[in-house]
This record gives C-alpha cells, sequence and structure tokens, in this order.
C-alpha cells in the first residue's frame, strides 16, 4: 500500500482520473475563488489561507461525476460541489483545533497562525457560507440534504469524541462513527448529484450508497496511513488518531487480539502517547509500505503485525470499495461511470 | 441602570411583554423541544443541556411579533422563530469555548462539562441543523438571510477577534462589530418576519433596520452590564470582556479620555486581568446601580468615573434605541407594534 491517499495529488493520478470534468472542476474552483475571498482585511487572507488547505476536490469531483453519469451537469451543479467542499473545509478546520493540528498539506494550519479562536470562527463562517451558497440555488430539496448530511458528520463526530480512549470500541461502533463523519459527506455529493440531474428518489438512494461505501473504504485508509504513512508523503505525524485517543480502526482490530498483559502494554504506550505529542515514535522507515513487514524493533508494530491488525484493516476497506464498486453496476459504459470505479481502485491503490 | 437584562428574566417583564404571541412562542417552544432531541446516548444530553443556556427567546419573540405586526404568522413563522433561537444557540457555544466561560444562566457550561472538543462539536451540529431546518420550510429566500446574517455574524466575531487588545479602537469600528456580531442575528429575526407575512422589500428592509439598530442597542448594554452588573444578577463575572481582551464601549471611551500616564497604568490593569482570570475585582457593590456612582477606591471605576465612559456609552445605546423607537412609527396601533416599542424599552431599562 502507499500512503499518497491523502496528498495533493503527487502522482497526479487524480489529474488524469478528473479529466472527463476538467472543464467543469475549473467552473467550481472559479465559483471557489469567488466564494472565498473578502475585502476585509481579517478574512481576506484567512480565507485564502483556508482555501488551500483542502486540496485534492474528492467531494466536488464526485458530485458533478455522477451529475454527469445520470444526465447534464447543470450552473447549480457547480454551486453545489462548491459548497460540499466549503463544508469540508470547515470541517478540516475545527478538526485541525481539536487535535491541535500543526500543519496540513505541508502548509501551517489556520489554528496554529492565527490560534484556536479564529480557526474555530473561520469555520464557523465557512459552514455558514457553505448553507448561504446552498440556498442561492433556489433548491430546497438539495439544502436539506446538505443541512442533514452536515448534521450526521457532526454528531459522528460528538460520537467519536465521547468515545476517545475506548480502546474497547467495536468494529460496528467504529464502521457507525465512520460512515457518519467521512461517508455522510461523500454521500451527500453523490446524491446531490443525482438529484440535480433529475434522477428518481430510489436511484438517488443508490448514489448515496455509493458515496457512503466509498467514503468509509477512504477513512479506513486514511486510519492505515495513520498508522504506517510516513510524514513526508503524507504531510503529516504518523500515529496521530492515537495520539488522540481516538481508537482507529487497526488499533481496535490490534486490541481484540491481545491477551490482557498485552493490552495492559498497549494502554500505556498509547497513554504516553496522548500525555507527550514529543513521545510519537517516528515512522519504522522511509518506505511507508515497510511500516509493518519491516518487522522492525518497534514495539507497536509488532503488536499491529502480530495481530494481522493491518490485514483486517486492508480486508474490510475492500470490502466497502467492493460494495461501492457493485453500485456502480451499470454506470461502466459512461466515461463518468468508468471514473468513478477508477476512484475506487485509486482509495484503496495497493501493490497487490 | 438594572442588571437583569442578560438574565432569565427574573422581573417577569419578558414574560409580560410576549403575552401577544405568548400562543405562538409556546408553538416554538414545542419545535425546539423536538428539533433539540436525540435518542442518541451521547448527543441527546448534550441537546438538552445546550436547550436550557439559551434563555430569554428575544429573536423568536422579535420574528413572531414582526410576523404579527405585518399580518399573520404563519408554520413557517414558528420554525424559522425555532431556527434563529438555535443559531444562537450556537453562537453562545462557540461563544463559552472562547471565552473559557464555566457558568451561562447559572448552569455549567458544555465546555465546562464536556470540554472543549464537545462544544466546539455541538455548535457545528446546532448551526447544522439550524440550517438544515432553515430548508424544510422550502422558502429559499428566507434560508439565504439567514446564510447571509449567520455569515455576518462570524465574520463579526473574527474582526472583534483581530481587534483583541486593541484599546485604541474606534467608536465606528466598534459599532461595526456590534452590528456584525448582535445586530445581524437581530435584523435577521425581523426581515424574515416580515418576508414571511408576504410584506414588500423596502418594508422587509426596514425591519431589518429596526433589529439592527434593537441589537445594537443591546450590545451596548451588555457591555455596560459587563463593567457594572454584578455576578449574582447577571449570572456571569464582571470585566469578562476586558479579561478577554475585548474593547468594549465603556472601555474604548474611557482610553480616548485618559492621558499617556493613565493609558499606561490602565493598560497594565487590563493585562492582569487578562493573563489571571483569577485578577477579576470584585464588583463595588451588591447593587449594581451603584458601581460608578458609589465612587469606590478602585482605581478601574475612578477611570470609568472620571472619563464618564458609562454615561458616554448609555448616550449611544440610548441613541441606537431612538432609532429602533422611530422604525416603529406607524405600528403602534397593533397589539404586536406595541410590544416591540416596550422591548425596546426593556433593552435600555434604567432607571431615570
Amino acid at each position: 500500500m502507499t500512503s499518497h491517499i491523502r496528498t495533493a495529488d503527487p502522482t497526479g493520478v487524480l489529474h488524469d482520473l478528473f479529466r472527463p470534468i476538467r472543464a467543469e472542476l475549473a467552473q467550481v474552483e472559479k465559483l471557489l475563488a469567488r466564494e472565498l475571498y473578502s475585502v476585509d482585511p481579517q478574512l481576506g487572507p484567512l480565507l485564502q489561507h483556508a482555501s488551500q488547505l483542502a486540496g485534492k476536490r474528492l467531494r466536488p469531483a464526485l458530485l458533478l461525476l455522477v451529475g454527469q453519469a445520470c444526465g447534464q451537469i447543470t450552473c447549480d451543479h457547480h454551486v453545489m460541489a462548491a459548497v460540499v467542499e466549503i463544508i469540508h473545509t470547515a470541517t478540516l478546520l475545527h478538526d485541525d483545533v481539536l487535535d491541535k493540528a500543526a500543519v496540513r498539506r505541508h502548509l501551517p494550519t489556520i489554528n496554529a497562525r492565527w490560534g484556536d479562536h479564529t480557526a474555530i470562527l473561520l469555520g464557523d463562517y465557512l459552514f455558514s457560507h457553505a448553507f448561504y451558497l446552498a440556498s442561492t440555488t433556489g433548491n430546497a430539496a438539495a439544502c436539506v440534504r446538505i443541512g442533514k448530511a452536515t448534521n450526521t458528520v457532526c454528531a459522528g463526530e460528538i460520537r467519536q469524541q465521547a468515545a476517545r480512549g475506548n480502546w474497547n470500541l467495536s468494529e460496528q461502533e467504529y464502521l457507525e462513527i465512520a460512515a457518519a463523519k467521512t461517508g455522510a459527506l461523500c454521500a451527500c455529493s453523490c446524491e446531490i448529484g443525482a438529484l440535480l440531474a433529475g434522477r428518481p428518489q430510489p436511484e438517488i438512494a443508490r448514489w448515496a450508497d455509493f458515496g457512503s461505501a466509498l467514503g468509509v473504504a477512504f477513512q479506513i485508509v486514511d486510519d492505515l496511513i495513520d498508522v504506517l504513512g510516513d510524514e513526508a508523503m503524507a504531510g503529516k505525524s504518523v500515529n496521530r488518531d492515537a495520539a488522540q485517543q481516538i481508537a482507529s480502526l487497526p488499533w481496535i482490530y490490534a486490541w481484540q487480539e491481545l491477551d490482557d498483559g498485552e493490552r495492559s502494554l498497549l494502554a500505556d504506550w498509547l497513554e504516553n502517547l496522548a500525555d507527550d505529542a514529543r513521545g510519537l515514535p517516528a515512522p519504522a522507515a522511509t518506505e511507508p509500505s515497510a511500516g509493518v513487514g519491516a518487522g522492525g524493533s518497534r514495539q507497536w508494530l509488532l503488536w499491529l503485525e502480530k495481530t494481522r491488525a493491518v490485514q483486517r484493516a486492508w480486508h474490510t476497506a475492500k470490502r466497502y470499495a467492493d460494495l461501492a464498486r457493485n453500485l456502480l453496476d451499470g454506470c461502466h459504459d459512461s466515461p463518468a461511470g468508468r471514473t468513478l470505479a477508477r476512484i475506487v481502485d485509486f482509495v484503496l491503490e495497493r501493490p497487490c
């Protein structure tokens, strides 16, 4: 497995994948540039910086590609694609405050540069602006879906927050949280793509299921990168989830398999991570793929290896990707449908 | 001046004032109870606690009273009244995180009881839920106004954040921030009341101006209570604004009038307040009205007294209240119009 999935597309895979909607994405970029601009001397620089922190435009791309697969892309597709990207950016800003993150995509975070207060308020501004922008389409049904999805994202984050430090979290609970905090906005992007193309409700619901499954697969791969990825490639530290006492899927699986003595040692290690961010172990190797297989001397890697936690998490991610792929059945004839299938592959992207 | 304006109506003045819309407010309460409920074991208790932190229902009352003054109250009025209250609650939750406030309305804040993380996420949830609820009306024009107003509130808060520690802030800058962070949601409540009653745009704009002026007056009185009010009555500490390095209007006026030596002493005192919340001076007397007139030995009260900063701020609040009152011209024939005029008096409520 490579670790570049969360980076700003260094391999250019997404750049190629998004070719069928390049002109449409350019329209969305124009909209984002216009909407994330302010002459206000305080707000202007903040918005400009925030607009550089998101990156891949995965959610807008999903919305546009589903729109294209379902029929025709309209002006409202462009607006709503900008809306989902702005909401995603707002959640990132608040995530960075919660995680005390200093760097995102090789740039200082808003909280690192302007402080937590400003980051919280700017996140609020972006949420609000996204809803404002959505309402300018006059499409109340799309606005309802955006509101519901954002509710679900926030409820998922609250649930994750309440579960901090609970390494005994079940797989089911983890998957529900992932479906809420990550799946919901991907699902919403896809369903709005279909809704605005005038498709009937059962088809819209199927697209929502596709987006949700893709989002969960994405989240699990993100968890794996957090455990295995190297900092230079992923643009963020390893084991940040564990340091924040967030039970990611590999650690949930590892916890299930360890005996009481090992759990006690693992709990101590996790506690130390949380107590002192400086205690974060360096990545095992510069090549992320060597993270587990290298059999390094670091105990935490041995726990993951012994319990086959990484392989198991990988298998679960693949299961969700397969689910997403199956939901694409019948769409492979269109360039947009083929691109969506390749995005599923991209989320999983692995050497074998 | 009395200090009970920010309390949960201990004198029952609002209870009486809201009599013409009591049945309508009961509908809004039902809606709020329904919307701020969740079976989720994490979210449910948080929503229940948050719903007790707001209080007076001033913004829903404005929306309903303007609706009544303009014609008839509809179901959408009830929904949008709940929406503005939920947005107001969301801003309070994030304010409490920013201010490290432990108590609001004699209850522990969300951040004090569940931590900053949860308070940030719950605020996000409430923002999102408010927008969702607004969009269920299918009234895109109302949603646009809600989105714009919330944008303005957040931009005002960001501007205030950037101005922290700047005691040299001009009156004009202060008033712009107050109009944004407090005036905008009152203005929006009033304009939506008129919009949903089917009034033409010039009339809607006039109601927005009324709400804005009322909101600015309210904010200035709030600043005065922060300087003069006693903790038992207002349910919060005095000089919290100054401790947060927020230049409130009395301190802006005082700063303008003091000489360099006095400014240096005042700056030291303000710095100490910010450095150590335990350094907050106790109120000068248990009767807030004696706060300035008592001529106590505390230097900060002498600065306010010498510069007539309180009287000047009071005069400015009165100017905005007069503006609001003038905008009500022609509405005094209706019970709702008379109630709105009495709300203006209530915001200012003073012994002389």
